[in-house]
């Protein structure tokens, strides 16, 4: 890399949750500077927010429509090269077409867009003016998850049969969209989250989990989603049987009401000869298993492991990385591969491991296809 | 107790799994004598297997008939008082309705008759002879078990509302069946096993489990059923959806090619204040979440637990009681049950805590359902 | 096998913990009947629990001596072959001697005895009397235990370096001898326990446990035994290193103080090329570590394991086995030796592995040494 | 905060493992700019890695001694505010004198110097010129760390009796240094490390967290300190007893011949009433035991957590944070002290919650009583 790559944000204004966390990730390895943002729709609470995070205040804008036409004037170099955009659902795609279209490259926070068609449009954006794009499917940025699908190519485990991926967390359990609750009130209101609530949220990541390690597509669902909560307007759970590919089956099960649960992500995938264990509650250390022989416990960093594995590694083996060091290989590999394509090379495909808007679009129909499921009698719709 | 009672067993000879388990459980605590035995269909067998057993010849039968035709001329206290029936599914029933008919209780392996038909005519005939009737579905023997049965009846977990029952083996991830392994061989044979291969075999602890703890029973079912190895006759894994009673949802897994698992029965439950996570592989141990707390680690032993706990407890916390301790609180519960019957008194509740004739037809309807849904292109079929 | 043995006890009357335990770990494999015994000093207490037992009142005596006097005189085949001797450790020595001299062999709870010298004198009684003797250091009959034993010996660990035997219980926290509970009242009586606490009741046990895996025996030890209740007699911890032979270091801990833990006996082993870990709550899983190789998970009954280890073993993978097994695998041992004995035949090896007077000696002269290295101001006293 | 806090960094240069760690320590919150430093002894290299930090050429120095003087030379808010000391043992008290001296902050890592005297020098200059320093004892920085301190402050566990610290790594089972491996060479090499190996690189870690949580002194030790890779000059195990204030004992194990471990950091403390046990490599979780009920597992963000404790976690339960982020405790704490120092405000107790130049004497202490102790006969060395 020549020099730093300089990333402005939409959204993430101080208190919410996912903008920090975003900045924390781009921050860890030092390729990336925070140079503006639009952090808010109150333009206030916007210049608030830049002042906290120590920016000039010419650099803290009243909205990204303002940001985009006042960074592009900027020379390169000094101007923002990319932005990130961690607003809700309903607001992801207006900014990204925009900045697109102002010359950015894009980081968005998942799911990608409000539905489906959303998403096909904006991978036409994307593709029309030829810029880098990144979906924060974060879970996938663990070392172990990318050992996971080295091994899966590998044939480590032969042709893959019995598929359970499931994200059970429990702080929805009550109604806590109705004392205010921020987080708990977008992600539950329609107008701001879409057609699904637990399944939009969690269990697009544990579609993506799924895609990412086994490299199959899904064929067919059959979902049963529930609203356990009474008053809540979304599905707080769900459970779906998934025919894939090559005769593979899965289960997925996402919910936000299994009670004194986390954040319990968890895949399991068998085939033929062995079986894969991951979660991300203990995310370094993977099992696997094979048939009539001693578990192995593999853990990030010991022993002989895939180039992308050690690629998303920065220390030691014993010294627990976290999902904040799974989050910024998104960045990293982002800013790696911002800067190949500043200097006119080849993307590595090492740093293009990252989520993209394809990735946005498979989960924008795994949410529409589950949701159609749902309300069918018939037991299997075509994916 | 005033003497200890005596078994007689059909099925089990020598090399067979299960009957020596059963062996086992009936002696661990020194209420029960095997006396007699038609321990194989094979005469010889059958003589050199009681011999093994160090029973005399003359208690060791050609036949099942010939053994409960033979005891029944025995004075009481030396006759058997009830037989355990140990052989393949499809040779349950014809013993275990000639044993009632001829005056004496019964132990039976699980699934307790071919098909339901044959649940239901036994039951018809337990309750016309008046005998006493115990089904060894286990896996509820276990103290930690029993004790989240009590914590769902004491509404520690509030209205439940998602389950997960899971219960992965690998052991027929390839054509076992093919090389002539016994164990392998009835149970993938639909003229021994009947029409379900893993759903019988497994899932039927899964289902009886469930039930057990959450006292729900199954309104509708929604199955995909799956033969993952070539040439295989029957089902080698299934995931079912269920809809349980009161609104509550659950996921059953059953699978005997999830590659490298042992015996790895597991459920949770969630509830409105409260979650339980109990796994099969690591008994003595139940995980007890609740909202916003620290999750407690129950153990057998420690503490205040259920009075049905404690009874199931033989040594104290911190000493490991396992698979064979749960299976010999079926028959220790049994031979107490049979005591009190034989003195005339009324039965224990605390006792008669075993799994009866209505778990087997519970446990039939359930391989009936799950076939017809497995077939159907409807997504919920009625339980 | 030609017949049953036949087995008398002394103690263990109704309400004892461990007689209860010897008495399940001699039915559990049907090679054992109780056939007398002598429960309690108190004749009426002894009876009650002979009656218990379902014995014949002629077979329940009032004192040992009239037990080992009056079954002497039984023909072969109907009199005790062996008598298992569950009193508390003062009461080991004398009953132990006088069933050597009358023709019996021996089954004895550990320690050994109450001091050294008996222990020693007992050795010379066995050897005279050329009787059988087993020593109930029960841990060394888990499976996984002698698979860490079979590793060692296979060199699979390389020189041993550095082991860690620690044994934390938090029973005796406080001063529960106060309050008439029996388990803690004799064990904390220098009259009844010998001259050690914790280091006598567990710490013998964890010392056994290391120098059946390691086979190395200790050179020097230094010990640091504690106190920690207010008004006890006896140590209620002890931490204390020890030079093993070859130059290998081992740290033992053995804590009735240990607030909440339960029975948590645990080892680590690490040579050259690996590390072996196992823990008794958890005693079908044994960890084996290498060098910048993945850890391996070695479970009961999985892939190839030794022959002692599936001597062991009585259920496929799976299936926990706990600590009555371990138990009832000196047992099975000690009465298939019998059984040789009886029929003339060389003893096999498979079955004499059982811990023996040997051990016994040993465990009483690491109590010794132990008590004797607490109150010097040296740093190493030899063993 | 007014502004960012300016760091300079004498040490760490391209491929120094500890080097990168500091630096993302400093990154992740955002209050750090690192502006300049001497990242090696040898100029050219030094130069090469603080281009690849994109640092200014001009702020990139040949040696400390020239860094300080110049940016001495530069306006408060240009020039740095502290420096962070990566080097190995040997070379921590030099560039620590002179950076204070000439006016810096100081972070250094551990072991704080050589040996005692250094530390005890470094005391009187910090006192003399008035400067912050911090010290890297990391562990300490992980919130369930700080938990377990604030339990034990709110009496949670009663008096304290018995700890148990053990820090076993397996990465020096061979004679790694002959390989001219960098991390190996300096640690195991008397002149670069000083008198202890094993001791000092993570025995003071493990006295450290000991130290932190438990706030009790050692008042005695008793060490026994091995080499057992032939040809290695210094200690590469230590197992020692330890007498603390107030008749708690202590067992401390450091090794780096623990064949197969990675970096497995546990401290296991017990009082009157109850036990907490941590490990490093599962670092978000805690486990608290209390007599007679069920242990509790406590986790970073579940429930009430003191002060301390929410200060230093970042992202909601269920997220794992990890080393990195224990170890940007520390530098976030040092920034928000230096902030306040330097816009004149008292010092808030919460930011200054982290170790200081008393934790680097007493580890020094700690080196030499316990090398001390290690070559004497006698039983107890007063620390």
């Amino acid at each position: 890399m020549k020099r730093k790559i300089k990333m402005g944000m939409v959204g993430g204004g101080t208190g919410a949750f996912i903008g920090e966390v975003h900045r924390m990730a781009a921050r860890l390895d030092g390729y990336i500077d925070l140079v503006c943002g639009a952090f808010s729709s109150n333009p206030k609470k916007s210049k608030a927010s830049g002042k906290a995070l120590f920016l000039p205040a010419d650099r803290v804008y009243k909205s990204y429509y303002e940001m985009f036409q006042q960074e592009a004037l900027l020379p390169e170099g000094e101007r923002m090269d990319f932005v990130s955009i961690v607003t809700p659902n309903h607001l992801h795609f207006e900014p990204a077409k925009l900045a697109l279209q102002s010359g950015f490259h894009v980081v968005c926070d998942k799911p990608v867009t409000f539905n489906l068609e959303e998403a096909k449009e904006l991978k036409k954006i994307i593709n029309k003016e030829q810029r880098l794009f990144a979906l924060t499917h974060n879970y996938t940025g663990y070392p172990m998850v990318k050992e996971a699908k080295a091994m899966v190519v590998a044939d480590r485990l032969g042709k893959l049969r019995r598929c359970i991926v499931e994200y059970p967390q429990g702080w929805l359990s009550t109604r806590l969209e109705a004392t205010g609750q921020k987080q708990a009130d977008w992600r539950t209101d329609p107008k701001k989250s879409g057609k699904a609530g637990a399944i939009g949220d969690i269990g697009t990541h544990a579609e993506n989990l799924l895609a990412y390690i086994t490299g199959l597509e899904i064929t067919h669902v059959c979902a049963d989603l529930n609203t356990f909560v009474k008053g809540r307007k979304l599905d707080d759970d769900g459970a779906i049987l998934l025919k894939l590919e090559d005769g593979a089956k899965a289960i997925l099960l996402a919910s936000q009401i299994a009670a004194g649960e986390e954040n319990n992500l968890r895949i399991r995938i068998y085939g033929e000869k062995g079986g894969l264990d991951w979660s991300q509650q203990n995310p370094n250390t993977l099992y696997y298993r094979t048939l009539n022989k001693s578990m192995q416990v593999l853990r990030t960093g010991v022993g002989q492991q895939a180039k992308t594995t050690q690629a998303a590694i920065r220390i030691p083996a014993g010294h627990p990385e976290g999902f904040l060091e799974a989050f910024a290989n998104i960045y990293k590999n982002f800013a790696l591969t911002i800067s190949q394509h500043l200097e006119g090379k080849k993307l590595k495909a090492i740093n293009t491991d990252f989520p993209t808007i394809d990735d946005g679009i498979r989960g924008m129909r795994f949410i529409d296809r589950v949701v159609a499921s749902a309300q069918s009698d018939q037991k299997w719709i075509k994916f």
